[in-house]
């Protein structure tokens, strides 16, 4: 269908989301579709920050592990992603960087499964993951073997050989989703287990593990869970596992009584022990700001206006810059993607910086892919709307040759 | 000798470092010194993290990483660390947890010692080092085996089977000092390699790593460095070992082209190899204002005030409360010691509740030791004086029998 600027307006009026906005602050003047990779400031976080270390800090000091909780953090805020992602309270902790977290549940999970040592994985998984993948097989030698497949090749190499499988929920490039009851299911039916990574799931869309049955799972909190830059991440470890851990990244965070200064590790009960260092208090601080944007959010409310948003882009982008040289590098149905959309073009570097120097934030992908992040909380059908108009615009000029557009940033 | 308030006086008067104490904001009425667990606030620090948020994420967004130097604060951040521990620039990096750069620095230095396996490191040392290298037994199975030794037994144990000494250099109990060089000699005289935990050394004392030949290193941004609560950690290798580093945790931060997002991990040259995933950026920004609170300092000043204010607190402590049972758990000799000075008494920690009570804060760590760190930074000869005559009071009137000091915290 061809849409008008009126019919956009009533999307907006009736977007029940929309009021969440404001919780944000946002640049005048930009379009910010790159939510995906860095969240936009939650306006509370602030202010958040600002008294943990004017009042807590400074003026509490070492008193306030207690004093304002911080010795909790990680478990408060856990509790909080377990909303999200359909578990229990006490199944989540925010600890570490996603990169790490990966190398704990994966090494936790091979210690679990002896006899077994394959790791199966996809090929042009998020890169972290593969990497960390490939130290756990260095660092444990027979312990571990990488088997990284084809997405297509997957579902049907679980087998009886298979200690872990570790994927990525929602394709980081392209978008597409995996079909995570059934490869769960199968996982299961061959005695492996199953480590779900949802850096570019959870807060985009509703998601439950524990119907699932998901062993492990980890998480990134600077994406759609607005925990600022290079937030803490997280991870979950099913209830049923949790005493069956032995964490191979032992630090006194995760001990029983840290407190106590033994000699010896001694893993604490439940999901604890998968703590490790001390953490950043004012990250995880500002992460806290990030989740209690989602407070009173449906996410079946999120995953319809992200669906919503991303269809009405991709209809717009057909309609106004088919003719152009973009294909589309995600899935073109929206319960097969997560909440991102990727276009591949010839010349997507030059395409995304002139994108952003004409006030739409998106990012560039090598070697061709130009994604654009629809982020419900803080995303208007107008903002799409513009947004696409400034792209064929771009296009229609021929705006991306100026050849300021043509050097490579270090971090794009 | 005896003093009096009138030396005291004079020797605040003739203290090079006090302009120092005016960079940072601290309670009134309390005297700190707890600085060696966490350091105080630099005021600089608030302006830094609220322009963090304000400008960098709120406004730059994901542009940020690039037009703010984001991506460099580990390496800007390790270079600055560097300056006060003997490294070279490109030989320090800030990142993840002393906890977790442990794990990295260990697991590299017995991949690099093929034919040993054995860690030698001390009993008692602070328990996240031992808990780390049990999980790194736990996990390398045959590639490592830890002996924990007594203190006077690890210079004579280290032998031709050695694989790597992991040391932390002041201990976190009695503040008692390695001899660095003697014991990287001994170690390197045998083909082991060490590691040093600096922990309780860095900002507190002059250190040369490089002149005594350690191999690597790790230390905390939270103490002396006043990066903030749980602030990033660094890690140390040594130039000549660098390229031979195979880092066990190897994520996308520390490959050698992240944003070409290629498939197999390729460890980046130099430092940045041993970076793993996307580091906290308000906490590194915290952390640098921390730093440059270092800026101008000699170190060798920092050492004589901090062993000066440790022999004053001692001197007075003897003097005023030679009678109240308390004894010293550290080394008597100042030269011996670290910044912080411990003290055992049956009733520890009630004692140490009740000095928090009255204004002065220090720490306990079980069964029964006080501890009082002595930041030169920002820690007064008064204030020595003022902690003293009120450790004075409440043992001379009792006041730490009181119930309400029975109660053992969480977190101490």
């Amino acid at each position: 269908m061809t849409w008008t600027q009126k019919q956009i307006k009533v999307m907006d009026l009736a977007d029940k989301l929309a009021p969440k906005k404001g919780l944000f602050k946002l640049p005048e003047n930009i379009i910010y579709l790159d939510g995906n990779s860095l969240g936009a400031m939650p306006r509370s976080a602030q202010a958040r920050v600002e008294s943990v270390l004017k009042n807590e800090w400074s003026q509490g000091l070492v008193r306030s592990w207690n004093k304002y909780g911080w010795i909790n953090l990680p478990q408060k805020i856990g509790d909080k992603i377990a909303n999200l992602i359909g578990a229990e309270c006490g199944e989540v902790v925010s600890a570490d960087s996603t990169s790490i977290n990966v190398f704990k549940v994966v090494t936790a999970a091979l210690q679990m499964q002896k006899g077994r040592n394959k790791i199966i994985s996809e090929k042009s998984n998020f890169p972290t993951d593969l990497y960390i993948l490939q130290g756990i097989e260095n660092l444990m030698v027979d312990g571990a073997k990488l088997v990284a497949l084809d997405r297509d090749k997957i579902y049907d190499s679980i087998d009886a050989e298979t200690a872990v499988v570790h994927l990525t929920h929602v394709h980081y490039k392209t978008g597409a989703l995996f079909d995570m009851d059934a490869i769960t299911k199968k996982a299961h039916d061959v005695g492996a287990l199953v480590v779900w990574d949802l850096a570019h799931t959870v807060g985009a869309m509703p998601i439950d593990l524990n119907r699932a049955g998901a062993d492990f799972a980890v998480g990134c909190g600077y994406k759609y869970l607005n925990g600022g830059p290079g937030a803490p991440a997280f991870l979950f470890v099913a209830k049923r596992h949790q005493e069956n851990v032995r964490p191979s990244l032992s630090g006194w965070m995760g001990h029983e009584k840290p407190f106590d200064f033994s000699d010896y590790y001694q893993p604490a009960r439940g999901i604890n022990r998968n703590l490790c260092g001390t953490p950043s208090v004012i990250a995880l601080s500002a992460f806290e700001e990030g989740l209690n944007t989602f407070d009173g959010v449906d996410m079946n409310d999120i995953r319809d206006k992200s669906m919503a948003l991303g269809s009405l882009f991709l209809e717009l982008v057909m309609d106004q810059c088919g003719e152009f040289g973009f294909d589309l590098a995600s899935p073109k149905k929206a319960e097969r993607r997560g909440s991102h959309i990727s276009l591949t073009h010839d010349h997507g570097f030059k395409i995304m910086q002139a994108l952003i120097d004409h006030g739409v934030i998106g990012d560039f992908r090598a070697p061709n892919i130009v994604r654009f992040g629809f982020t419900p909380l803080y995303t208007s059908f107008q903002n799409i709307w513009d947004a696409v108009e400034i792209l064929a615009n771009i296009m229609d000029k021929g705006l991306w040759k100026d050849p300021k557009y043509a050097m490579r940033s270090k971090v794009t």
